[in-house]
């Protein structure tokens, strides 16, 4: 998978990430719990991205691959197929720029979702919820209009602007003994891997998933790619497969990858509900999830935890369909 | 009720117990949203005490309750009868100090609160569930254990401790035209309208109440006391009377009282849930209905607006069952 690493951001790429995105994104604070620290025996930072734009870290990937691309590029706009915060981001950060943004989303999409994504002047095309029908449609769109297509991690700006989520955690937040972050397409925790390699040598990366999408996990393993095969976890933003070039920056930064059961990631979720008074969706409790279930691994650490966001359906929860 | 004025919290008692509770409680952040300010067409500041030690502004006055008994009083330590956040207040902070709590709760108390209440080592008593069984209760263990009543409201300590939170904000966030409050008992009303009285006094302060528990409201407007009789609203913190002390304070410092529909209670909750990612109980919601039903009264005006709580019970969620 080598053959991939000049592809891999720099430094340089995250430092400038972080600056190019200032004025757009928010600088998203640090929350401690004193229970929370009781019960994981640990010393946790959370990176709360649910109060990022869009409620999710994918605002900083897609601003600062939007910002990035030319005035000539940025004039027929952007395009990418996502059912889920990308889409949100995409629209949103093409809107701040006043260009076009051409979002395929499959049929069966959330309202919600499809809402947000016109209240951010998206331009949706349906297709059916199938992997082949979003890229298929998806070409005939870059085609008809010109656009750029940004992907939702597998590209290299994307990951720049994701790592600059634990590039400011580790500016806030001394001596972090660990950093974790769930991992579903790996744009985040590829993101984190780097600034933490970069930034904070020292300390661990640790990816965590859910034992039922466990592809990513199996994957660093094996070191052999396997694939997600439609997945049947909560947490939704976790369901896809690594990508080309996520996957060796993982196998290259990141430490360990542990999975979790969905049990616990219900009550991860609730207990950060509860006793944090904030609400993240389920895929952000994945990592906090697995503090619970291997207490005596992470005993006395001051771990860095991202949230990845915040963006639920307050109509279904977890615990209440139980 | 002019001669209750002398026991009015001055400047001094607000600016003490600001400075006696610090050690104890959180310095809440304050929150804004650009999609809120959109809807409101407000600059809105939202005053976090959902993220106050035990979910609420209640962890500040009874702290300041506690630090000003003597050495004898603390000895035989504190007592009070509620069902709702003081109750979890009072034996939290007892427990910070290791003294004595002793809880009458009534017996249809929700088991999250009782299950609070005793993690924070408070012994509870409980009684029927009416003001009076509650009273006689609380005589009775005042005579056995010769603990000191803190009342959850009328009471100058704790509403000088109340009163740090618009402190807190006021000093944060310069040029506020409007405090806004929810108004149950009164204890955090005249608490807000005393701060803004001392230090912001070009500022306007606005008690909300549900229109189906609005005897603060008919008092006000009145001039003559009315007291609340088991008032059904979703906002269960807001179902109280007035007292001898809060409401002469509220007479002579809040501006107006106005009332909102359980609808527009609900629509605001789910509202700060969606947009801004933090939980928040119903009787934190209330302002925020105000300010959703009157658009043009609070145009273009910057509004601080206290939010009171996060202690929900996530089974039961307003939206959920209508």
């Amino acid at each position: 998978m080598k053959e991939n690493s000049t592809l891999y951001p720099d430094s340089v790429d995250i430092l400038e990430a972080a600056s190019r995105i200032d004025a757009f994104i928010n600088h998203t604070p640090v929350m401690t719990s004193h229970y929370i620290d009781g019960i994981s025996d640990a010393h946790i930072f959370f990176k709360c991205e649910n109060f990022q734009k869009v409620g999710a870290f994918k605002a900083r990937g897609a601003t600062n691959a939007i910002l990035t691309l030319d005035a000539d590029q940025q004039a027929f706009g952007v395009a990418t197929h996502s059912s889920g915060n990308h889409a949100q981001a995409l629209s949103w950060a093409a809107s701040r720029v006043n260009i076009p943004s051409y979002i395929v989303m499959p049929s069966n999409s959330s309202r919600v979702k499809v809402d947000a994504v016109k209240g951010y002047g998206g331009q949706i095309t349906f297709c059916k919820p199938t992997l082949k029908a979003r890229e298929d449609t998806l070409k005939k769109i870059l085609k008809e209009t010109g656009a750029t297509e940004i992907h939702s991690y597998n590209h290299p700006r994307i990951i720049a602007g994701q790592a600059t989520a634990a590039l400011e955690l580790i500016k806030e937040v001394n001596d972090l003994d660990i950093i974790m972050a769930p991992v579903g397409g790996g744009g985040l925790l590829s993101g984190t891997a780097l600034a933490t390699h970069y930034f904070l040598p020292v300390a661990e990366v640790i990816g965590v998933e859910p034992e039922q999408a466990n592809d990513a996990f199996l994957s660093f393993k094996s070191k052999h790619f396997v694939p997600s095969r439609d997945p049947k976890t909560i947490a939704d933003g976790l369901r896809t497969s690594l990508g080309t070039l996520t996957y060796p920056i993982i196998l290259d930064h990141v430490h360990a990858i542990v999975t979790v059961s969905e049990e616990n990631i219900v009550k991860a979720m609730r207990t950060i509900w509860e006793r944090m008074k904030i609400i993240i969706e389920p895929s952000s409790a994945v990592p906090f999830a697995a503090l619970l279930e291997n207490n005596s691994r992470f005993a006395g650490k001051r771990i860095g935890l991202i949230i990845s966001g915040g963006n639920v359906d307050l109509d279904n929860l977890p615990w209440i369909n139980l």
